[in-house]
């Protein structure tokens, strides 16, 4: 197997863990054991602790990438595809294979107080993906199916706190409402952004 | 200093460091050395490391009613009430003097994915303070200030996406519009939830 492959393989087997047990909860004995390597062999792949979380980040936005907005790309633009993206965001873990909940959601919580590259990296992918969450947004302002004065920031943030929700509600309340629960307050919040004509539709 | 005020005082140092490194980033050992505590004389207060993170959800529970439901008892029933609850809820654990976020919210993502008898009691805490909430909102309704066909339990899911935003938005992403943004979110909540004439007034 190629160098390549075992870091990939490597990374999957930690991104798994994360989505578990939260960036800490990875460390380079436990991936050695898990992966069969010598924990030496793991420093040919990862200099340090931080390097390997901030790889971990990395695979698990590309990863993101291809289950969430990939397939969201073959919708309609504007509001149809904003809502078929919200459709593969919410769950996206378990659908790409992980055994847990959403590796960055929880390293919010986990790295809010403490400063560290791997805090700073975590910001950075959270804002590309609001940056992605925004264009959406506006895409859909533009072609109409949102009122002009709608302010994305705003829609953005608050489309963030039913996902969190939705996250805490499934995953740690275990609650079966919670998809439903989730579709109720997004659809409150797109008809709150919808033109009179087109909410008279709805 | 007796026993209990030890204790007490083990916890308060417990609890500030949970807020910032989560509950498995405290353990009897830091806590020793935070203290000026043998650990084995810590052993004496808590049998293991989970029942210190028991003690250290229930002193957290203690310390919430404290600083978010007692001081919003002193303002009027319904709505006001509830206003008054949002508004000490949102950023306590500041308030409260902790160096970090809420406790609770973190170890809801902390753990989700794991099975313990720390999970239940954080669950336990957790429904005992939805369940508060819910009466503040079915007060509201009683009262008339939200409309009949208010879903309460809804009402509080979404209000919870909103508390949920505004922590990762104030912490994790330190933006310093996180009030103001949680502000036009519960407004809107609200005003969906308020009758006719309220609404118009409002």
């Amino acid at each position: 197997m190629k160098g390549s492959e075992t870091k990939e393989r490597l990374l999957r087997i930690g991104l798994d863990q994360t989505s578990v047990h939260g960036l800490a909860g990875v460390t380079l004995g436990q991936l050695a054991s898990a992966s069969g390597l010598s924990k030496s062999g793991l420093f040919a792949h990862f200099r340090s602790k931080e390097q390997l979380q901030i790889d971990l980040l990395d695979v698990m936005a590309q990863l993101g990438d291809r289950v969430i907005v990939e397939p969201a790309m073959c919708t309609a633009e504007g509001l149809p595809r904003l809502i078929a993206v919200v459709d593969l965001w919410f769950g996206w873990s378990g659908r790409a294979g992980l055994s847990g909940g959403c590796p960055v959601a929880g390293a919010m919580f986990e790295l809010d107080d403490i400063d560290s590259d791997v805090r700073d990296h975590a910001a950075k992918i959270e804002a590309r993906w609001r940056e992605q969450l925004s264009m959406f947004v506006l895409e859909a302002k533009f072609l109409g199916h949102l009122t002009d004065d709608t302010d994305v920031d705003q829609f953005v943030w608050e489309l963030y706190g039913i996902y969190l929700s939705h996250h805490v509600s499934s995953r740690f309340l275990r609650d079966g409402d919670a998809g439903a629960r989730a579709k109720t307050a997004f659809d409150a919040l797109v008809r709150r952004h919808q033109p009179p004509c087109v909410s008279a539709q709805g």
